[in-house]
Parts: C-alpha cells; sequence; structure tokens
C-alpha cells in the first residue's frame, strides 16, 4: 500500500519512501504522547496469508505480541486459535468470546492456581518442561493433554531463545512416562526455533533435531499425534523476508516430511502476524552533541526502552524510522529515550543514520512495531505515562 | 531492626537472617500477586540520618525512584526538597502539597510544552546540557535559572552512567555564555557520580574533574553559586556501605573544600532514601533442570525484568532473597522471570545460591527493594499485571 493522497507534512516523508495507510494516518493525527497505532485490517490479512500457507496446522496467536482486544477479536472472527502465557491472557481471549478449546496454555511456568483457573474455564492442553509443573497440572488440570517443550540448539533466529525453557530429549522422554502415570495425556511436542527467523531454510536443522525427539518418543511407545512448531515467523525490519505464504507452505512442507503421525500441527505466530500491523508515533526531544568534536549526534525521542521499545535492549531488533526530512543529508546518532535513566540507550553499540536536520519537535514514526512493544511499556517509569494504543 | 516476635513460618527464615518489621509484615501477609510493600518510616528515618549528614545541602529526593505517593508525601512533611524527571512528576509533587520552589525540572531532555508546563506551575530551577535545550527553556521559561548538567569520565559506581547526559566542559562554558544572553541565569553546575556509589572515597576523582570545569567558568566570569551534585548514594544490597550520615558529611566536606563560592549546594538521592524502605513479596513457580546432567537448578520466580526488577538487566544489581528454607543446603540456581520471554532471566551468568529444597509455592522476599522497582513495571508484559505497592 503506498501513499498516493497528499497528506500536509508528508511530502518529504514520501521522497525518500511510500508509506501505508496506516502509517499515513497515523503521521496526520496529533497524539499527546507516543502512540501505538495498529490496524487490525493488516492482522487479517497477515492471518489469511499464513494460514493458505500453513495448510492444516491451527494458528494459535500468540498473544503476548500484542494483547489489543481489536486484534483478538479480528483474529477469533476469523477463527485463530491462542497461544496464552497467563490467566490474564485467557481471560481476555475468553472475554472476547473465544472458545476455551482453542486455547493453549503454553507457558511452561505456572502457578498451581492459574492452573486450576484454566482448567475451570475449559481449557485442556498445557505446555511442560518439567516434573514440577507435570505434578501441578496433574493435580489441577486432571486428565488434561500436554506437549512437552524441548531446547532447541539449532536456532538461527535474530532473537535466539536462551534455555530458559524446554528441556532435553532424556527428560521429554521421562517426562512423557512421568504424564502417564499420572493420568494425563501426553500427546505430543512443541519447540521454538527463536523469534524472527528470517528464512525458512534456517528451520532445517531445528526441526531434524526435533524429528529425532519424535522418532524416539515413538519408539518408545508415546503414541504422540501433535507438533507444536511453536513461532519464529519473521516481521519485517528492513531485511529481507520471504512472503509470509511461501514461507509458512515451505515450514509446514518440512514439518510433514519428519514427523509421521502428527495429524495436529500447530503453530504459534506472534511477530508474524502483528509486527506490520502497527506503527509508533513518537517526538524527537532533543538533538545534541557532548562536546563540540563528537562524531555522533545524541537523539532523544519521547519514547525508550521502559516505554515500548523494550526489545532494543541489546539493540537486538533494529527497528525502522520515518522522519520529516529523510532526504536531507544523514549522519550516525545514538537514538535514546526520555528518561533520566542511564541505560535508556536505543541504539548506540551501531548508531543510527538520520538526517543532520532533524530537531527537537519533529515528528517520527517507527515502522512495524506493532509486535513486543505496547504491553511491555512501563506503567510510570520516570513520571512518563505508558505508551497509548489506537486502533483504526 | 531485628525480629524478636514468634511469626508463624518465619522460623525458618529467622534461623539464617534477622527480619526487619518490614519484612515481617511482607511475610505473614498474603499477596494474590506480587507486592513490593514500603514504609514510609524508614524513608524518614533515612531522610533525617542523610541530612544530618549533608548538613546545609538541600536533599532534593529523586522521585524517579520510587513515586508512590506515601513517600513523596511523607518527604514534603519533612520538608524536603525534589528532583523531577517529568511533568507527571511534577504534577504529583504538586498535587501532594509540594511548593512549587522545592522542585527541580532535572532532566535533561524535555519536551517543549512541559517546560511551559513547568514554569507556569512555578518550577524556576532547570538543568540543561545542549544548545537546543538552552533554547527551549529560554523560551518556555524565560529568565529560569539552569544549571549545566557535566559528563563525568571519572566514575566508580555499581550502576555506572553511560554518557547519555552531561557535556564537556567547553561545552558547558559555552552553554553558560549563551543561557545570559538568552535572558536566563546560569547559576551552576550538577553531575552525577553514578548510581550506587559503595564508599565516599570514590567520589574525590570526580569532584576533582567537576571543580576544574566551576574554577574556569568563575575564571571566565560566571557568578556561579550552585553545586548539584546529583544522586549516587547507595543503598544496601549485601556489599558493605558506610553510614549514611557519615557518608554524606564526608562528601559533603569534600565538595566544600573544592567549590568556593558555592552558596547552595543541592544533593538528589533516590536510592539512599528508599532502597531499603520496600520489600517485594514473591513466589516461586517452578524449579527444574533442563537435563538430568545440568549443574544448575533453574528457579522461576513470578516476578522479573518486565514486572519490576529492571535492575537486573546486565545482573547490575544483585538483590538479596529470603526463603522460607533458609539453613538448609545451598546450590547454584539461574533465577527468572514468569514471562514467555526468553531475555526475562535475572541471574546466569552468576548464579544465584538458594536452598536446594526450594520449590514451587514457596514464598521468597526480595530485600532492598525500595528503589527502581515499582514503576518500572510493564503495564501488563505476557498477561501478567504490573507489580502491587502496599504502604505499611
Amino acid at each position: 500500500m503506498t501513499m498516493m493522497m497528499h497528506v500536509p507534512g508528508a511530502e518529504a516523508l514520501d521522497r525518500s519512501s511510500s508509506l501505508s495507510t496506516l502509517e499515513v494516518f497515523a503521521l496526520t493525527q496529533r497524539f499527546d504522547r507516543p502512540t501505538l497505532v495498529i490496524d487490525p485490517a493488516i492482522v487479517a490479512r497477515n492471518y489469511a496469508e499464513l494460514k493458505a500457507g500453513l495448510g492444516r496446522a491451527d494458528i494459535h496467536y500468540a498473544v503476548k505480541a500484542n494483547p489489543a482486544r481489536e486484534i483478538v477479536a479480528a483474529l477469533i472472527a476469523l477463527g485463530s486459535h491462542f497461544d496464552a502465557a497467563s490467566r490474564g491472557e485467557i481471560e481476555l481471549c475468553l472475554s472476547l468470546g473465544a472458545r476455551p478449546s482453542t486455547i493453549s496454555f503454553g507457558n511452561t511456568v505456572k502457578k498451581a492456581g492459574d492452573i486450576a483457573f484454566a482448567h475451570a474455564a475449559g481449557v485442556r492442553l498445557f505446555a511442560v518442561d518439567a516434573p514440577e509443573e507435570l505434578a501441578k497440572i496433574a493435580e489441577h488440570a486432571p486428565g488434561a493433554q500436554v506437549y512437552v517443550r524441548l531446547l532447541v540448539t539449532e536456532s538461527q533466529a535474530d532473537w535466539p531463545l536462551s534455555r530458559k525453557f524446554g528441556c532435553d530429549r532424556p527428560t521429554a522422554l521421562a517426562l512423557m512416562a512421568e504424564a502417564r502415570a499420572l493420568g494425563l495425556d501426553p500427546v505430543g511436542i512443541s519447540f521454538h526455533v527463536g523469534s524472527q527467523t528470517r528464512r525458512s531454510g534456517m528451520w532445517a536443522a531445528a526441526l531434524d533435531e526435533m524429528a529425532g525427539v519424535w522418532t524416539a518418543a515413538r519408539a518408545a511407545g508415546h503414541e504422540l499425534s501433535l507438533v507444536n512448531i511453536g513461532g519464529g515467523f519473521p516481521a519485517f525490519y528492513g531485511e529481507a523476508i520471504e512472503a509470509a505464504e511461501d514461507y509458512a507452505a515451505s515450514v509446514v512442507g518440512m514439518v510433514e516430511a519428519r514427523f509421521p503421525g502428527a495429524t495436529r500441527i500447530m503453530a504459534e505466530p506472534g511477530r508474524g502476524l502483528v509486527g506490520n500491523a502497527g506503527v509508533i508515533a513518537c517526538e524527537v526531544v532533543l538533538v545534541s552533541r557532548k562536546s563540540a568534536t563528537d562524531l555522533n549526534r545524541w537523539v532523544y525521542l519521547d519514547i525508550g526502552k521502559f516505554s515500548g521499545l523494550a526489545e532494543t535492549i541489546d539493540e537486538a531488533i533494529r527497528y525502522q524510522f520515518v522522519t520529516p526530512r529523510d532526504g536531507d543529508p544523514v549522519g550516525p546518532c545514538i537514538l535514546a529515550g526520555p528518561s533520566c535513566d542511564s541505560a535508556d540507550v536505543l541504539y548506540e553499540k551501531r548508531p543510527m543514520m538520520l538526517p543532520a536536520t532533524l530537531k527537537a519537535g519533529d515528528k517520527v514514526l517507527i515502522r512495524n512495531a506493532g509486535a513486543y512493544t505496547s504491553s511491555y511499556s512501563s506503567v510510570g517509569f520516570n513520571g512518563f505515562p505508558p505508551l497509548a494504543v489506537v486502533a483504526i
């Protein structure tokens, strides 16, 4: 979608890049604080494209990526299933009409009371990666289906996961046996190749690794039927990614070939469904140099690491910026947030190239910011309000 | 304050450490989610101790450290002044009865509209470190007093500051001249030795560096009268620190000796006033191992990096934990938060020694957690509610 209409103040932007309808809206509206503008229609389009590629696999939207009610409601209407990280996310989905049978409680770290809540609400599918968790599920959700989360060592993602979730193969097989002994139904496995895995080919090594566990478990007598391939579907941040449908079809093809007997395939896209469905409108507060001889300017925005841009930690996600002065000569900038916290610096190791003419008061758009922004925002760090969210 | 009373469930804790009245309260109350319990009486005691040491210096409480209304109200009653990072913090102080003349707008990065708001509200003292900021202040707070924030290169703090704030000496002198030309009143300088500077002696090198700027500015004809020594006053996290009064007296003595003509000294303690005035009550959600041969257990709490423990980023602040199993044999743990975010790991590079018997459901206290916790908490990351705050 490129901008064809004439928008006051948008000419400069249009010189260097075409803007989507969403971006034009965000640019031309006035906001009194940093605001994430989301477009559920883009989420719907992403869903249709992914679904076309995923075929028989169920899409469980990872609600944590963006829990905006408008997005969850749109996905329910499209028939999406959900991956919930907490009781709060389950309540959100149910409050908007999602059927409990479409919700997977995908966090391997759950309070006993929250497991009981989910079970009472009709949720029947739980993730597990440790004996103590299995015992909690057996006690508070008797008879539930469980899938075992596995560690992936072969990740090639931009935002690779730590060893925080998942267990190794021997532990997984022991958990399946123990689940059966506890009266639970161990239906399959799950894994996550890492967030923002840019090319479908990058999945092959991880899928080979997981297929080895699948085969071993079935050889040990566990009648597995479910493969949960997690997320990892990329959003566009400037580096080339494959078309969503092709990407998904390629991944599912690899899964079909590696997991015999998998009658149920789950995918948990988050970023891939909502990343490009949101744009943040913010503002330059100050441009300065620390000394006359500094090579880099410092550019301070009214949004930072603690007010929505948490994924800039370690400069992991590199957002794209649109400014009213795009097209002017550029120079390197250290980009920082507005708070008095010295850690609230977005890009310093690899400075951002921005127009040399940029100045306080300039409105800036942060593109493709629909995932992992609004809900990460602090309640009131340094007295700044949380990131506002507006749906068009 | 040590615990003398008999508290059900607290015996195990008492074996290894004495608990304050605040900690006993936090331990014996039931909370339905992670909760920061604060004691304004401890803040008042800290204030009195610091004030005794600081002598004629004004204490400007750094509101960002903990903006709880009970704390700000207690400090107003004691005659404290305030260092505000934002319009929101100014509004908070004013709403509780603080006089505008006691408020310094200490963030060097301010929106024009927020400067205008502060000026209209009667705030007359502003921080500055760049020409563009000076121009905004001259336009929106004509005639205001400004102090120039300087870069400190000689920090020895635990939580050292980046180059985000401050300018070098030539830039500072140019700003003072420019301020005068714009009709502003350049009254002095400010700097920050870094948060959590454990011993007063660690200030000497930074103070020498700043005194050089002071002398140069006065030699250039700027009649400076204000030295703002910022924060840096430490809170206790387990490593030995000096008594607050001695520490403060030592620092002020060093300032008096180095800044001739400084008729007004400001200090901006945050952590030092509130760090030990809060304790977080939370809970173990899961204890697991990734494989049978793992040396480290993983311990997952119901609070993490995105729900109040942001200062564990890069493992900078190392909290102390109290568990009901203290006294049992300990072993190394990787400590993590409850969210599905793989970056939500608190201590991994340097694992935490915790009882081997720790298990899901155990209540845990995080000691000295009064500073930089509640307001950093996210609005609803992964569907988890923000850190609750209760005052006793």
